[in-house]
C-alpha cells in the first residue's frame, strides 16, 4: 500500500483497481479502449465489424458490459473474437474491479487489443477510470449533433469520437444531423479528439478507424 | 416528522422530497409526467409539438433537466409554455428536490398538466422518484428493439412508451426496428404499459398519444 502516503490523496477503490489495470495492461503492451455511448448508438455493431475486419493483422477481445441480458456478447461471440461478458445488475457503469477480474478471464496475451462496450450510458461511464489507455465517444447521427454541448465530459475526455450511422444521412434521409457542429462542438471540449463519420452497416468511413486502431497498436508495441 | 416512526422504514431525503412533490400535486389535481429516455430520442420534439397541438385545450408547463445548457428550454420556450430549467451540473438524473424548488417557480395552478424532461439517460433517472403521477419512456426506433430487455427497470415502472421516429421505418429507410419486439418485450416487464408508436417530426400517431394526455388530465381533475 505505498502509494497511500501521508500527503498524497488516498485513492478511492475504483481508482486503485484502474491503476492496477492500467500497470497490467501497460507491461504487457496492450491496447484497451473503452468504448462509450447512449443505448442504441452502434457500439456493439462497430466493434462486430472492426473485429472481422481486422482478423488476420490483429487480435482484439472483448469485455461486454450490460445491465442485463447477453445479447451484445452473442454477437460478439459470433465474430468468434473471445468475450466476457459483465451484467452489473443494475449499475449504470462499468467499474474497474469488474474489468480486472474480467481482464482474467480473456487470453490477454494472446490479444492487440481489448475493447471494452460499457453500459449503454452517456453520462456516468465517463466519471469511472477503468484503466484502459482510452476512451472513444460513439455518436450516431439519429441521436442530434448537439450532444457533445450538452453532454460535454465525455467528449472532453475521449481519444476519439465515432460519428455512426452516417448512412441515415444520405440523400433522401429523414435525419438532420450537421457533422460540422457536431466535430466544432467537440474540438472546443477537446482540441486532440479524433473524429471518425462513420457507417458500420455499410462500412463507409471504416477504413481510416481501422488505420487509426493499427497505428495505435503498432505504436505501443513498438 | 411523524412519518419516522420507531418500525417504519426512514425515508431518504429524496423520498421524503418526493412524497410531498407528490402530495403537492394530487392536492391540485396536476398531472405531472416525467419523461425519461436516452439522449437524442426526441424528448424534447415530442414535448414541443404536443404543447402547440394542445394549445386551447389544457395548459401546460414543462421542468427541463440538463446536465448543461439550456437548449432544451430554449425550444420549449418557443412555445410560449411556461418552462423552468435545472442544470445539475454533471448529475446524471434530476432528484426530487431540484423538482421541490422548480414547482415554486412554475405557475401551476393555472396549468394541467406538467412534464418533466429528465436528463438523457436511459439507466438512473429509473432509480429516483420525483413526486410524479407517472413515468413516460421514450425509445427512438434509431436506437433498436432490444432496448426493453437490455434496460429493463424504465419499461417496468412506465405508464406509457412512446416508440419515437417512426417516418425512420418508412419505404426505403435504413433502420431495422420491429415494433413487435420492443412491444411484446415490454409488455412482459409491464402489462399495463400503454405503446404509442408515433413521429414527434411528422406527427404520424401523436394523436393517440394526446387522446391518452387529455383522457389523463380529466380523470384526474373530475
Amino acid at each position: 500500500m505505498q502509494k497511500k502516503q501521508i500527503g498524497k490523496r488516498i485513492l478511492s477503490a475504483n481508482e486503485e483497481y484502474a491503476l492496477k489495470n492500467s500497470q497490467f495492461l501497460a507491461e504487457r503492451k496492450k491496447l484497451c479502449l473503452n468504448m462509450i455511448s447512449s443505448p442504441g448508438s452502434g457500439k456493439t455493431t462497430i466493434l462486430a465489424r472492426t473485429i472481422s475486419e481486422l482478423k488476420g493483422k490483429i487480435k482484439i477481445g472483448v469485455i461486454e458490459g450490460d445491465i442485463q441480458t447477453d445479447l451484445d456478447a452473442e454477437k460478439i461471440r459470433a465474430t468468434e473474437a473471445p468475450v466476457v461478458q459483465i451484467n452489473t445488475g443494475g449499475a449504470c457503469h462499468l467499474s474497474a474491479v469488474q474489468i480486472s477480474s474480467a481482464l482474467e478471464n480473456l487470453p490477454v496475451e494472446d490479444l492487440d487489443l481489448i475493447f471494452i462496450e460499457n453500459v449503454g450510458n452517456l453520462v456516468c461511464p465517463s466519471a469511472f477510470e477503468l484503466g484502459e489507455t482510452g476512451k472513444v465517444a460513439v455518436l450516431s447521427v439519429a441521436e442530434g449533433d448537439d450532444k457533445p454541448a450538452k453532454y460535454p465530459v465525455i467528449f472532453a475526455k475521449s481519444k476519439a469520437m465515432l460519428i455512426n450511422k452516417i448512412d441515415l444521412l444520405s440523400a433522401g434521409a429523414q435525419v438532420d444531423f450537421d457533422i460540422d457542429r457536431a466535430t466544432s462542438d467537440a474540438r472546443r471540449l477537446n482540441k486532440a479528439i479524433e473524429i471518425f463519420p462513420i457507417s458500420a452497416k455499410t462500412g463507409e468511413g471504416m477504413n481510416s478507424w481501422y488505420d487509426w486502431l493499427l497505428k495505435a497498436v503498432r505504436n505501443l508495441q513498438r
